[in-house]
């Protein structure tokens, strides 16, 4: 079992989901309800976030579902057939409206609402939880690590280290989503057609008993490849690399070298001076080992010679913020606007839109508004399913979610888009939503008393 | 897809593992190699880590195959025949020496050495790191926040946050192994017969117009349960549980109340003395929200009365220390020693078995040796597969291996065993295994300069 098959992650779920639906169908409870799904407040290292991860889970709640094992696993647990029965016939109906894959956004701001009958919106909400943060999470650390090498290609050499397969083939997406170039994943580059990188590694080195001999019978099968040079010693190997050359003349295709270890920077600058002394000025330089935005900011301030980097580890698992502080949260029920008053933890009600300015081609400002407002700027929330099925207009492909996620990091304005320390960006709240807020924060109180 | 259905996971594994193969066959490289499983350094907030995941892993392992449509697809990638038939055709046979799951273990040590003819054993590398490294790290960090919390119980709330479908499954298990006692994960709860928890959440509370009535509706439904008072007002919450207990009687079956935000530790204080003058001191309290082992620890410095703790996202995701140095090397092949030399990066060649002593019921020292030494002390790596089967000695009941791992922490000296900053755990390294490693040093020197 690796992330379980599809027609079984109806299970994928807290046991409270389930005792407060049983408890619902026990008190009928079945109008519709509102959860808004939003990140309360950003991490220290985070000025924006990247919403990824919609589409893959719109897929999975038009076919959510449950076996008959886990029927009977239920029963075991003392859930009462009207629970089971209720499951057996589950099928998601309801409408979300969510920002498009690929957008920015901030804290508090509403990335998806869900409008379904109370019992489908509570039951999913593990699931839609886990699924976008994930995935918002690592398209979001990837698009800093990109926008850090400028220009330069990212490949992703995550698999190893990333927490399991699902994150492993979804964070893969989310990462190139954020502007990586390719992923070494396999499994990830098939199931999503994802550009896949990768040549050798040190273990093929070490099997042969020459470094020299290695990198030549390599080459007579991958003619075109990158040549890793660091297994015993970095300048050494980069030697053999241009005795190679000079040993195979125009036979000779080899892209490029990769470094894996030891000081990068100073490395590729001697790399660099070595290769091009000997007339190799058109070999590449990918650098690799414990890379991130901070350390490739560095790099590129420096100077060196690097023209492509691979990221593994610190990009997989979001090392400086492995988690967003994501909540999803009821915030109407039967068509009054509900939220808690939990100490820390402010929610607005009811549905809401987002309304984003842009000032000489750069966001401005952003307010949260009441759904119905028609406030300056562009609403960001769309309609992207309803009655359970995705819309037709809803984007389903990657180029373009690729294409729409570029445009939006270039609209940040510069002091957001830095991995600096700087001013946050501005979001508001319409005073409409506002007032609203007051109004169902006093309701709650009246509840709390009676 | 969450993480693919299990005979597709050939396929999860990293592209230059696959190009390497290709070469490696193209080669006629297929005699035996060895690599080692192992953690480079200990992430600074770590003093031990707990090793998990085998028995999930060499499931895998057992059943690791390919689709059609992954073949065609590395068609289309430019794989060659040769390549593709013997995927086809592909059985792991190889042999896995292994620390059996719940055995604590430190950097440098082996967990897994696997021995296998080299294009198998390559070809795994990417998928035994994933699972190994998720799995020890979660569990990991889920022994330390057990251990903080003393003799009360840990429930893991992490579904929301872990890192995909995968993790929250498998990271379920290994957080039991570490030490706590249930999960709200429902579809882990199924799979790996854990034992499961959880009541309710706010928006049952908020669903209803009176917290009042929330309450009593649940309790007709569930009637021992735990009740989430912190919706509206924490102190006014209790109140209402005990007004509730009054209107009941001895119909009342209620076994607790959860507090989720604010101070815990002053609001649990004030919550046990409300109940406790109202006559309902057999009433545990429960705390959550963003609970980890240093304010768990802090907590129960303070005295404060709280019965048991729900932990989600900080022990979901290991967040300070999301990720550890872990490296699946090339150690032997060919019957002869291997290494690689880059710096920083060393590592121990051929195959290797770890010696741990122990005074006094505690465990003193460890020394990693090579695989033939007889060295004071209990040999720590045991045969669980060979050719390609888990062998009837290898432990695959989990009860039994997180006794295991309970029996491992207890004999982890104090000042390894705490959160505070103390002392490393000695390991050595044999005397024979270090003029081995010198061995092949030199050896591997000479490939560099030949």
């Amino acid at each position: 079992m690796t992330g379980t098959e599809q027609d079984d992650l109806g299970l994928f779920t807290d046991l409270y989901q389930l005792t407060m639906l049983d408890a619902y169908l026990n008190e009928d409870m079945h109008e519709e309800a509102v959860f808004t799904l939003f990140v309360r407040r950003l991490p220290d290292n985070r000025k924006f976030l990247l919403a990824a991860g919609l589409d893959p889970l719109l897929e999975l709640l038009e076919n959510l579902s449950f076996s008959e094992k886990q029927f009977d696993y239920l029963a075991d647990q003392g859930f009462s057939d009207q629970l089971i029965n209720y499951l057996r016939e589950f099928e998601f109906s309801g409408q979300v409206r969510a920002l498009p894959e690929g957008t920015v956004f901030f804290e508090n701001e509403p990335m998806v609402e869900v409008r379904a009958p109370l019992p489908q919106a509570q039951l999913i909400e593990t699931l839609v939880m886990n699924q976008l943060h994930l995935q918002t999470l690592l398209a979001s650390k990837a698009a800093r690590i990109a926008l850090a090498a400028g220009d330069k290609p990212i490949l992703d050499f995550g698999a190893r280290r990333v927490h399991g397969i699902d994150a492993g083939v979804k964070g893969s997406r989310a990462m190139l989503l954020g502007g990586i170039r390719a992923t070494s994943n396999m499994l990830a580059g098939h199931h999503y057609s994802l550009p896949v990188a990768g040549t050798m590694a040190h273990s093929y080195i070490q099997a042969h008993d020459s470094e020299f001999d290695a990198f030549k019978r390599f080459t007579e099968r991958f003619p075109d490849t990158i040549l890793l040079v660091d297994t015993i010693d970095t300048i050494e190997g980069v030697k053999k690399v241009i005795k190679l050359a000079k040993q195979l003349g125009d036979e000779f295709k080899v892209k490029g070298i990769r470094l894996d270890s030891g000081d990068l920077g100073e490395l590729a600058k001697q790399s660099r001076k070595l290769l091009d002394d000997n007339g190799l000025e058109h070999l590449d330089i990918v650098a690799s080992g414990g890379l991130d935005e901070y350390k490739i900011s560095e790099l590129e301030n420096n100077k060196a010679p690097i023209d492509s980097f691979g990221v593994g580890t610190g990009m997989g698992v979001s090392d400086d913020a492995p988690a967003l502080d994501i909540a999803y949260k009821l915030v109407e029920y039967a068509g009054k606007g509900r939220l808690k008053l939990s100490s820390g933890k402010p929610v607005l009600p009811g549905e809401k839109q987002v309304f984003r300015e842009t000032k000489d081609g750069q966001f401005s400002q952003d307010t949260i508004a009441r759904y119905d407002e028609q406030l300056p700027g562009h609403p960001l929330l769309q309609k992207v399913m309803t009655k359970g099925k995705r819309l037709p207009s809803h984007q389903r492909d990657f180029e373009k979610i690729c294409e729409h996620a570029q445009q939006q990091l270039q609209q940040l304005p510069p002091s957001i888009r830095t991995i600096e320390k700087s001013d946050s960006y501005q979001v508001h709240i319409s005073d409409r939503l506002s007032d609203y807020q007051q109004q169902v924060t006093e309701q709650v109180k009246k509840g709390g008393t009676s």
